[in-house]
Order: structure tokens, then sequence, then C-alpha cells
């Protein structure tokens, strides 16, 4: 394969996991982490203690806190921050006067108010750099497993064809395995909206429900992403492959996930302050719920189990109270189910 | 609600777990044990230590091991044994002459050579006793939680829409909830067609795959199942339900799961003989994937997972080899989506 110069903006656990399978396939990587601590970390220790403890970084990894030194001459360009940091990000690039051959982002979720999903943010902030479309990695993917080099599917989703296949070509390998798809705005929800899920989950299990009702409530939760991801042109079929199914089972049944564990503290009594600042990395579903809520309302599509998690996020519903209705939501199962239905046969 | 006579043939822990919804909803309730001396423990000492330990039985719950004292004179009938004891015990039945006004099975497999699902083997081997068609019980629930009275949800399917409602009313509660279903045909294979994928999950957890395998391989595991059913007549859609998704999560990723355990052990390198030997109980994905493998050929449909399962359980291929291509089979993903929008649209 031909070794390539890439930058990689963002030295968080995911950022640092997926810069591992590209050095692995031989490329250059260039990180920006914005502390200067920690890219010095990073360069000398060969380690990301914070975000990814026990794991050493290949030699073909360097780490800059200067974000031009990181993305000048580069072939290719992964974001992995924060979304409440994207375009801020984005902005910084847009001073420079580098021109990227392809841009690919591997952050989830929706921005407040503004409703836009990341590649949208993107592209309003910034198109005079980026000479292609946009691509978006998603998938079920916990950083440290991907960092362990264990097997791994995501998919990479653009507009444009051929820049997945140039996306899927850099980061393919025998651990991690890359597939395509041109439903973007599908991939890119169901990787956002699962974090919502996910809370709720965690919120049951906080409060001692057990692995029946937590297949219950993903049951109904997928239904739910399906449903209003549809309404926003996402394919519904999206929403059964990896990007919607794998990654809300990941995310939902597995300690690994942030969101699931802020959740489950939530359940437990904690309140949503204290979890966020014990966290020490962001948590994406907080906001993400936010935004949901909002675009539901705009779009009119009920969703009621991010209602119920929203309540005990902003407006100190109880978690108990919570997860009672959302058990009882399943009730309503079958009479949305044969809506769904409809909502497919017209399309 | 009106107590009634009810009889459960089985004391197995799901037979048992069952046994305690009804007496929690004031029901009498006759268990048939086969063993005179698992029937006495019952009786005697309020418990089902080998199924399910540390639970006591409610006071209406009584034990016997003789058939017709169970089934004489009650209101409903529920079956709980294993698939290949589901002829023999409604031969048993036949040869009395009593008439069962509802009968319900919780059974999950298909049989291997006739391919038949239960509610078939029950309606082929007796219709004299049975005055409504079969009602089938399913979805995500752990007997060990259904006991401890967490919080759960199943579907009761029946072509009759008459037997649904009645059942829904017998098992409905506070923690059980039940939802009806006419689709008898999507709910009976989304129940045995999980036990085949949770060996698979198993099996690959076994040789030390992490979350991000077990989600990619449920995700194409679910498609598989929704390919070969929709063939077989079911609704699709109810693969995305309760009793199939639902049923799917709880039984891939929980440890309650016998399947599950028993393909974490040969993952593990223990032969097939030795995991059904230390397991104690049946194992019904064993004989499913044989009847499944039977099935997909006989339709003419591909079933690469379960295929891949049957080769380990029946042709001496290693867990590894099955495993790495299980991973792999993740690549067509994309393709088999098409074909499968393909399906739905026709429909």
């Amino acid at each position: 394969m031909e070794r390539k110069k890439l930058a990689v903006l963002g030295a968080g656990s995911w950022g640092t996991a997926l810069s591992i399978v590209l050095a692995d396939n031989g490329h250059d990587v260039t990180i920006w982490a914005r502390r200067e601590a920690q890219a010095r970390e990073m360069n000398e220790e060969k380690t990301n203690e914070h975000y990814l403890s026990d794991i050493r970084l290949p030699d073909n990894i360097t780490v800059t806190n200067r974000l031009h030194q990181a993305v000048e001459g580069c072939d290719a360009l992964l974001i992995s921050v924060p979304t409440s940091s994207i375009r801020e990000t984005v902005q910084l690039l847009a001073q420079s006067d580098v021109h990227i051959p392809l841009v690919i982002h591997a952050t989830k979720g929706i921005e407040p108010d503004t409703l836009l999903r990341i590649s949208e943010m993107m592209e309003e902030e910034n198109v005079y750099n980026f000479t292609s479309d946009v691509v978006a990695l998603s998938g079920p993917s916990h950083a440290e497993e991907v960092a362990r080099r264990q097997p791994t599917t995501v998919t990479v989703s653009s507009l444009s064809r051929e820049a997945c296949d140039r996306a899927q070509v850099l980061f393919m390998n025998e651990k991690f395995r890359v597939y395509t798809s041109q439903d973007i705005v599908g991939v890119e929800l169901g990787g956002s909206l699962k974090n919502v899920m996910a809370l709720g989950v965690g919120l049951t299990e906080g409060l001692g429900y057990g692995d029946n009702a937590r297949a219950a409530i993903m049951t109904r939760g997928l239904a739910e992403m399906t449903r209003l991801g549809t309404k926003l042109g996402a394919d519904p079929l999206t929403f059964a492959g990896l990007s919607g199914l794998g990654d809300l089972i990941v995310t939902c049944t597995s300690e690994h996930s942030r969101n699931w564990r802020a959740g489950y503290q939530l359940g437990q009594g904690i309140p949503l302050t204290e979890v966020l600042e014990q966290m020490g990395m962001v948590v994406e579903g907080v906001k993400t719920t936010q935004a949901v809520a909002q675009l539901a309302k705009k779009e009119g599509i009920e969703v009621p189990i991010t209602m119920a998690i929203y309540d005990v996020l902003f407006n100190g519903q109880s978690p108990l109270q919570a997860a009672e209705y959302l058990m009882g939501r399943v009730r309503k199962h079958e009479a949305e189910q044969l809506n769904f239905t409809k909502v497919q046969k017209k399309d």
C-alpha cells in the first residue's frame, strides 16, 4: 500500500485508536492534540494514559499541538473531536491555506439549536479547504478494543462513492474491516441517536433492572431511532446495519461505554453535574438528547424514550419514574410497528 | 381477576418461572414434573434448586408427577418442555380424555428432519384435546429474572386473536408485560433461530473476541434470521420486535443464557459432548442449528452464520476458523442488505 501522510485532529480515545489503525497500515500519522502536555506525553512516552491506558503508540505516530504542522501537506484528514468542538476546529483549519483531498470525521452527535449533523456543520463552516465530500466513519467500535487490535467492523459513508472507497482503503486491515454506504444521513444519525438510548438503558440498569428490561428498551429504542431517521431522509435499513443496530448493541451492553456509564450513575441517584465531572471525558449523549428532543418536535415525530431521558437530564424527573415509563411504553410496540409498516410501504 | 385452575407441563427453569407469574396473578397452578423426586422437593421444600436456585415457590403452586392429575379440569395449559420432548408430552395428553380450552407453549426450537415449529408438532400429534389454536409465548426473558419479578416483556402469538387475548390476560401483571401478535410463524422462528446466533456469539467470545465483534455478528445474525423467516412466511417486522431482536439481545449478551455459555465453552476448546454433559440442562440451539441448516437448504436460502456454527458442532471445524469466517462474512453485509430491500419491496 502507498505510504501516505495523514493528519488526525483530536487525541481522545477514539482519535488515538483510529490513528493506531492508520499507523498499523504503514502510514505516517500526525495527531494534533490541543494541550501541549498531552502532545509531549504522547510523543515522548508513546502513551495516552488518560484516554487509553496500557496502550503503546506505534513509532510512525507523531503528535503536535500546532494544527498547521499536523495538516500541512497531508493526503487525508481525520477529525475526531467532540461535537461541541467541531465548528471551532474547522474554523481553525479554514484559517490555514491547506487543501485537503479527503476529509473523514468520526464524531457522533447532533448540534443543539441548529440541529445539524457533523458533516453538515463541517460543510457550513468550511468548504474551500476540502476538495471532496466529507466522509463519516461509524459503527460498533469501542476505542479500547480497536487499540488492542480486536476484530472490529465499521462503515464509512459519504454522498461520494469515490470518497468512501478512498477512506475504506486507508483504514481497512485484517482486524479492522471497513464497509461503505452512501446513506450518510442514516449513518450519522444512527451513531448519534444510539447514545441517547445508551443513557436510557444505563439508567434502568443503575436502578437494578435486569437483562430482560434492557433488551425490551433497546428494541423499542431502535424502532424510535428508525422512525425519526426515516423522517429525516435516512434509509430505514441503515438502522438495521452496523452503524445502527450494531452500534446500539455495543453501546448499550458494555461498561466501556461512557454514555451507558453516565446513565447508570444517574440511575443510582447521582446528579448530572456530578456524573459529568467524574467522567473526565465528554458524554455526547447528553447534548444529543437535547438536540433530538428539538428535532423530533420540529419534525412532529413522537420520541417517548428520548423524552423520558430528556426529562431526567433537564427537568428534574426521577430516574425511577422515567424507567417505569420506559417499560410501560413498550406496551404500544405492536401498534407502532404497524405505523412503521405504513411508513415503509409509502416510501 | 377470576381465579383459574391452570396446568403447567415441565418443571425446568422456564416452566417454573412462568408458573410463578401465574401464581402471582392469583391462579391455582399445578406443575407436572416428570421425576418424582423433583415433584416432592418442589411440593415439600417449595424450591427447585437445580433449575432456579434461591427462589421460593408461592403456596398456590402444587407439583405432581402424574400428568392426568395436573391437567384434569384445567382452564388452560402451558407446555414448557424441551423441543425433543414435545411430541411425547402431547401424545401422553392425547391418551387422557381431557378437553383443554386454551393451550400455550413456551418452547423454542425446530424439530430436525420434519422441520416443524413447536405449534405445528403439537397440532400434528394432538388435535382433539385442544379446543382452540395453540398460542406461543416468546420474548426477551431470562427465567431467573422473571422468577425474581424483574421487569420483563413478552409476546403471545396465535392465529386466533381471541386465544392471544385470553393468554395475555392470564399472564399480564405489573412486572410481566404481555403483548400480542398474530404472526406465530415469525414469533416461533425468532425465538428458535436466536439460539443458533447465541452459540455463534458465545463461540467468538470464548476465543477472546470483544464487544465490537459480538455486535457485528449479532447485526448480521438478525439479517440472516429475517431473511430465512421471511421466506418461511413470517412478517419481517416481527424480527425487529421483542420476540426477534429483543430475544436475540438478551440471549447473546448475558451469561444467564445456556446457548451462549455452550458456545463460549466450545470457543475455549471444550468438545461438544463434554459441554452438553457439564450443562445439565438442554441446550436447544444445538439441535436447532441442525434443523435450520436443513431448512435453509430446502428453501434455497443462504445462512452462512448458521452453517459456520453447524460445521463446528457436527463437522469438526475449529472454532477459530469459524470465528474468522463469521467476522469475514460481515464484509458482504451491504450487498445482502440490498437483496433484503428487494425482498421487502416485492412483498
